[in-house]
């Protein structure tokens, strides 16, 4: 009879997949593995109690909050996101706000409004593989932007950009980066957005993790150098991940055509979990909390960095996050951290190998640890079993 | 300089648009006007206290809750619907669903997965615009298919299946239709479904109103008759519109497709508002719940009827409808209802004309009046306005 109409999808599903590809059936072969990934806040920055209390005050509604409406997001949650990306020094009203299911919905919003199949997104090299996994369902090509210490690199965005077929957006996270920990340079940061204005293509800025800063204060955003910058914050690393509430700030050009498009996706984001985020984040409460988050992230970063300086293989290199979730190590020797990582994991440590986080799939010497979820102490023997592999293994 | 970034937007965005195209500015013209729109439940059913209490439980979570997960959503809560469905006569386990933020979510799940630019959607005639609103966003093609008060005829659904350039699906509300309140005849049910059968094209059943019968009880889903139906459920016309909450049950074969594109989109639905649903929905409550909001909406419906019977022009006719919101009005003497509207509003009435509702934007005899939301006192009163307008302009 034919082919069944399950199989004829639409073209766009050849490329529909997974967040990563890493067979973890077979890295999980340890008794007691201890997993380096952790994009996520420590379990002692969970706020249950004050989120449920804050839950609770949402509820204080009348009928008209229960139907349909505030495509756009709660006006008094733009506000009160408006208010604190001002203390950033990042200068937007509510009205350029949209609220969205996570900073992943933005992206989503983003490639629909920008993306025709065929189109590049200029990403830098590495790059968080969960928004290759939205353009990719859009079709995209590629373009990699090399990073060095200083973030993303001038001459090779400008390089990339005279590759690009159609680019359309440079998808950056300049910020204590994921995966690599880095933050673009301030004297970098006028450049690029000149080379992308040059060049007629918006700079898109993902800033999960902008408000994590480990010093005496963080780096604002690229969005404070340019109102043509493209925003997505979120709440999922400063609140929790499961409440799936962020946000993105557009020039005014396209943002009602995002709000169409975020009408035609789910209508509008759940209208108590915003006015519950607005209670949660009452009387500086947020400021409070993050105080204490960095100041543990801060910690943390210290103790891995000193586990690392104990037993890593002489040659071994890593990043020093100003902020963030993550710390990006390199191998000397040209080692192939993916090839390998399979035989690390019979002695008990499991990290996210660079090559995942390529749009070009390159053999990389270095990987991803997080150091935000796990006990402290489980980095020390993870760092500790994972250094003895390597000697073992180089 | 050329043209701006801005304006090269994706070929997809010239046809995003908001969910109805309306002057409303131009209607709203009474200094009291009755808008007879009204496709939520009666804010006598809107649940908040019940609601609040839930919520307050659902957060009795361990910090595991409080990250990333659930894709397909959260386990007892696929369990619950599960539960539900088969009550209905549909054997589906909580391994076939997957939780979406509203149905609005599913639709736009379904045409990522299946539509590329120019494919063909067949759609009643009329239909929900909001469901339009998505597929335009995929550059759908439509077909109408035509309907009387049997629901959608067969002969018709098959030559809109043959006229059709690349047909994907067809898109129904089978049951308690939207705009026109009609349900597909079990007689017919059978027949239309062996009809997609054989032209190889799923039927998804959109059914956000198949719990909200008037009589003894009420149709099965389409998905009762046959597994291969793709199914479209939601807790807005049930428990509020304003929480996002629905699912989709969809042949294995496409199932986790639409979950990895799920997470492409937002990653999961709410953890908490999950939690709150089954929370909810426990000992019953949504049972009694709904039997009490069914008995309310029969007497509104007998209520309109008699307004109806009392004020409409000779010649008028209207649907009786088993459930749900809405009542579909039909004028005599090919009245454009469109037209007249402009007119009847002056004197404080408005109803949503015929003609938003079809794909081919035909001139339509026929409005809808929804009769849940406003207080029935109201419903009289504009039942009298509408009468005596259109008697003024007939």
């Amino acid at each position: 009879m034919g082919i069944r109409w399950h199989e004829k999808t639409a073209e766009r599903t050849k490329s529909i997949h997974g967040s990563f590809n890493l067979p973890l059936d077979e890295l999980f072969v340890h008794p007691d593995p201890i997993f380096f990934a952790g994009g996520t806040p420590s379990p002692e920055f969970l706020p249950i109690d004050h989120l449920r209390e804050a839950n609770y005050r949402a509820w204080d509604v009348t009928n008209e909050t229960m139907y349909y409406g505030d495509t756009e997001g709660y006006a008094p949650l733009r506000e009160r996101i408006s208010e604190r990306m001002k203390q950033r020094n990042v200068d937007v009203s509510a009205d350029q706000i949209l609220v969205t299911n996570g900073a992943q919905q933005g992206l989503d919003l983003l490639s629909r409004l920008l993306l025709d199949p065929g189109d590049t997104v200029l990403v830098e090299a590495p790059t968080y593989f969960g928004a290759l996994q939205v353009f990719d369902m859009y079709q995209a090509q590629y373009q990699s932007i090399e990073m060095d210490l200083d973030g993303m690199i001038p001459e090779s965005l400008e390089t990339a950009l005279k590759a690009a077929h159609r680019p359309k957006f440079i998808y950056s996270i300049p910020t204590n980066h994921n995966p690599t920990g880095v933050t673009i340079a301030p004297g970098r940061r006028q450049e690029l957005l000149e080379i992308a204005d040059r060049y007629n293509v918006p700079f898109v800025e993902d800033d999960p993790y902008g408000e994590l800063w480990f010093g005496e204060h963080g780096s604002p955003p690229m969005r404070a150098d340019s109102e043509d910058v493209i925003y997505l914050g979120t709440f999922s690393k400063t609140i929790v991940p499961a409440i799936r509430m962020g946000w993105m700030c557009a020039p005014e050009a396209i943002l009602q055509r995002l709000i169409d498009a975020k009408e035609a996706s789910d209508i509008s984001s759940d209208r108590i979990v915003q006015r519950m985020v607005v209670e949660a984040t009452s009387h500086g409460w947020l400021d409070g909390h993050l105080m204490k988050a960095r100041a543990d992230y801060a910690e943390r970063m210290k103790l891995l960095n000193a586990s690392l300086e104990q037993h890593m293989p002489e040659g071994t290199t890593w990043t020093s996050p100003g902020g963030g979730f993550f710390v990006w190590v390199t191998l000397p020797d040209g080692a192939d951290s993916y090839k390998i990582l399979f035989d690390i994991a019979k002695d008990g440590a499991i990290y996210l190998p660079g090559q995942i986080f390529y749009v070009d799939g390159r053999i990389s010497p270095s990987f991803r640890l997080g150091f935000t979820t796990l006990p402290m102490h489980q980095y020390e023997e993870g760092i500790a079993r994972l250094g003895a592999a390597l000697k073992r293994i180089l």
